[in-house]
């Protein structure tokens, strides 16, 4: 399974990236980072290692029974961005969460919980992040980063992919803001944001549905691993406000221009 | 570099990604197949090779004069979802372009391209990606999967990754639908897709604006890599029309329905 150009003029060093099986079931009170320790095999400094929200919300008890699941989703509804009701169930709503993220559902997870339970997203990933690292420190003297990993939808586009809701130890991004192409042009990328990439590639051999809530990646650059602080955290990842052309969906954007119309009009109608 | 995991009970065989350095710029004419099949070293069956749109694009000749940007970005919209008029410098403009994809200025690139140039995406990156499967098949008796790359924003959140607009040789995504959980209840991810998650993988080892537009991903699970077909293509992960919450910016959705509540006001007014 080893490449055989590493090293060679002409490749790259190669990043690896792998699955922990076997990591028992999370149930509340239970500690992440101590599953990181005891399961995820040797570390090294350098390596990120990847974590599911599921996981860590199980940890933390982030629980509330299954029939208030729309209940659920209110509570993490920091602002409704759209909205689609269906036929065959409660309705789909897109909404901002108290973290800044724009996800179906809040992020609020109703696969592969206890019977009877959903799981609200962790209130704080990247503090949980910085909690698993600076275990991992104290207890087994290895400076990795930690991604808290959870899985959403885009739009426009199908299926999901996995995002960084929660990071420490890393850069979110490797930062081309201010350079310039070899003919002298500002970089039409501004930001790649490695984080949501290093997630990404976690569920390719994560898998969904198979019991592996971890996986590592090692051989990340140094440029984006700087060796002390932890970093502004997936935080600074939130765009909202004036810079969002997609702050609500279109139809309610329509239906909202609708109604200001139609005060406008009367406001306008002669006395 | 190489993990001292693999193998044991307890964490799954490493994905490797890694870049190749070295490739010459490309020009109109070249053969991308070629260079891949001179500069990515020893490809095994099952690896994912992933080469930029930029070099696709620059391969295929879809170059366009740098004083018609604007000219080149109008003829790439089949439909405008959002615009931002800016101060310092031409709109912000979110199109669906002729592949489906909604994107910003509609995948034209204006950096690290030949002096006085801008380039339009590959008029079909999914054939182009099927051309160099086949010519690795042919030339090197390989059977690779081909990922063509393209780097894009997202609403919501800062910064870039990369996603798959052209694949050959793999199922873009891994399918839980119809998919239960251990309670029984239906999954809810429906899609994993794979190949943005590779793509965005293969970002992290190429990074930018450094000669790297090659990179080679090995040890992806079979279940992803039906040796046979081509596959779907990257054009199956378009999701527009019905389903598609996001057809029009917050703003253009608000002001046309603005528009249509004033004209329904006059259609009611008394005569």
């Amino acid at each position: 399974m080893i490449h055989d150009g590493a090293g060679k003029q002409g490749v790259s060093a190669a990043l690896q990236v792998w699955a922990v099986h076997g990591v028992p079931e999370v149930t509340p009170g239970m500690s992440v980072a101590e599953l990181v320790a005891q399961y995820a095999g040797a570390l090294h400094d350098g390596d990120v290692v990847v974590v599911t929200s599921k996981i860590v919300s199980k940890a933390e008890g982030r629980v509330v029974r299954a029939d208030d699941r729309e209940a659920a989703i209110t509570s993490q509804t920091v602002r409704e961005v759209a909205r689609r009701d269906r036929v065959d169930g409660p309705p789909l709503r897109i909404v901002e969460n108290p973290l800044g993220l724009v996800m179906a559902a809040a992020g609020v997870d109703s696969s592969n919980t206890s019977e009877g339970t959903v799981l609200l997203l962790p209130e704080d990933p990247d503090y949980s992040a910085r909690q698993i690292r600076e275990f991992l420190w104290e207890k087994r003297t290895v400076n990795v980063a930690v991604i808290v990993s959870d899985t959403v939808g885009r739009p426009w586009r199908s299926g999901q992919t996995d995002i960084a809701i929660g990071v420490a130890g890393m850069q979110p991004w490797r930062d081309y803001r201010g350079q310039v192409d070899q003919a002298g042009r500002a970089l039409h990328v501004t930001m790649s944001v490695i984080v949501d990439e290093l997630a990404a590639a976690s569920d390719v051999v994560r898998g969904k549905n198979n019991g592996r809530p971890l996986a590592v990646v090692r051989g990340v650059s140094e440029d984006v691993l700087p060796p002390g602080d932890h970093g502004p955290g997936a935080r600074s990842l939130v765009r909202l406000g004036e810079d969002d052309l997609f702050a609500r969906g279109s139809k309610e954007a329509f239906d909202e221009g609708f109604a200001a119309g139609l005060r406008a009009r009367e406001r306008r109608a002669p006395q």
